[in-house]
């Protein structure tokens, strides 16, 4: 299995979520702009939920590019942190027709959370591989951010009863923490 | 990241988006020729919207053709566009079932808006990260096409009030004055 | 524009043509086994359709196997087929669930027609782009199988009036005809 | 036909397939918890057969790995193949909907049965056209796995009407068999 194949797969998956994520915006019955108005929290949703896709795409790249021979226990890392991102869709959905309710808010923290969880794993897994010189060790550092995101999606499980803007927040600062691409591993692989 | 990549992903979003589209042409219930009359101006929204997708295909392999390196603003200038041309397949179908009405044609136009902007923020930030002498910025020269487009469809938003004809014919001759492939960066591609 | 984007774009809109027309075949409620007779038209309609798409996805492969250089016209005309190719999931979906009733069945025929006359446009442009000595042209030689296919695809239009098994057997007829890869283009191909 | 296409294509449609299988989990009415319950046989029978397309995608690429030239014969017995995997996601949904249903769930067992048998004809189809020194057949060596899996499936088919336990018991069973890499090919496969 050489990694373009990888690649190429998970391209697909990700464009694929990122583009029926589009289809939980249902076409609206009637021609008026105020039937508009229940789709606002539809659409903020999707809005986060795409940010968040291409943030997982541009990270995902940036770490596949320290791999050179894909094992079994990546090409399997991947798929589980492609499941997780598959669920993205109707977590997305479901929080956004509920116009960010407690539950739905704490569910799609939850996805977020496994995801973040699958993204370390799979991280874990290619720093194995690699030995004890990996280039992506080296490349991620001490990896703040990679270590504070799945602690405040954790957060946001509870503060999604607390209250629907505390989660949201919480959501929308990790994205903002992850917008920046990631120059650590950016700067090692131009030396690759 | 190396432009590849982009490619291929932004090729997979846009088929994707150009084939889920026909989604919103719902199979009619009953099999007589008549079911099919309230579908005409769904599908006549479809071949627009697909011509669209496929002028936004054909110039963003141009201007990508003139691309070295993928920088992190290029990255996002990029996912940015593809989002706004994600909210195409539900415009075209909120603009086709209500049979052009006025607020429908006037998102649609919108949505068009922000495409453009977002193809002209992308195409900016490309010249710039090349520099003065920018391939692109010269391939593009005065682009009247490029800024007399969102011009036109931001008229086409009050224009939708006044009659569906009138944004109609405004959506008819932006995707006409596309139609013709860029020859400009075409030529200057040639010679890369 | 080269031609390795123009197929990948191609054959990402024709792998999601086939797997949304699987979309068609809708979850029956009730688990029973008699829920799923009313699903055999649906899944023949499914199978029928599903065999034209890797007809079609075989053949453009040959085809585009003859090309050297993409101009404008090649890669509208191919768009042209990908927009006749992408009303197969709803055409497939109302024959099928109208159990091959006149209407949607000389309908099924006419959206197969428009695409049988979009892959020869693109022929035809494919092989004047190539001037007189064309590969292309060599390849198909008197292009029986090209020719016949509109022309039973015409046929089965008013043939489905006279009866569903007479436009059913047509489109079988044609599927079989193609079913043998073309060997002709195979085989230029080769000494390519 | 070169082989990347087929791989290309084979994984776009893979992709899809595991994508649009979540579409399944329709976003719930109601933001409480317990609307979720109903959810769970739907969910547990997307993470079973998403394992299974994983396979599928995995066992696939070693298989191609062994391939030189693509024959028709080859690319019709992947269409095959890519048909029965198609209908995962209805068989899939009809499974889960009905909470593993006797019908529902041999149904899903027949679909597994027929993608076994399915991959088996395209096996045989490589290793015959690779004559008597078949890379692929020193590779599967006696293929115990691909002897018991169609075997395993066959036998769901009656066990789904003694208990849906016991069906679902052999399906994950014979996932759990294949979760392990095929490392047969992939060691023949590195001295190629």
């Amino acid at each position: 299995m050489n990694k373009n194949r990888l690649e190429a797969f998970s391209d697909g998956v990700l464009a694929i979520i990122i583009t029926i994520m589009v289809l939980e915006i249902k076409v609206p019955h009637g021609a008026e702009l105020n039937v508009l108005a229940p789709l606002l929290p539809v659409f903020l949703s999707y809005v986060l939920s795409f940010v968040y896709v291409g943030i997982y795409w541009n990270n995902h790249h940036h770490m596949l590019h320290t791999v050179g021979k894909v094992s079994g226990g990546i090409l399997w890392a991947n798929l589980h942190l492609l499941f997780w991102l598959s669920l993205f869709p109707v977590a997305t959905g479901w929080m956004g027709e509920n116009h960010f309710a407690p539950v739905p808010s704490a569910m799609y923290g939850f996805v977020l959370f496994m995801a973040a969880i699958a993204y370390w794993i799979l991280q874990l897994t290619i720093i194995r591989s690699q030995g004890d010189d990996s280039l992506l060790a080296r490349a991620i550092g001490k990896d703040y951010k990679g270590r504070a995101s799945p602690f405040l999606y954790a957060l946001s499980i509870p503060a999604a009863f607390v209250s629907s803007w505390l989660s949201g927040i919480l959501f929308v600062i990790v994205a903002l923490m992850w917008l920046v691409p990631d120059r650590r591993i950016e700067s090692v692989g131009q030396t690759h």
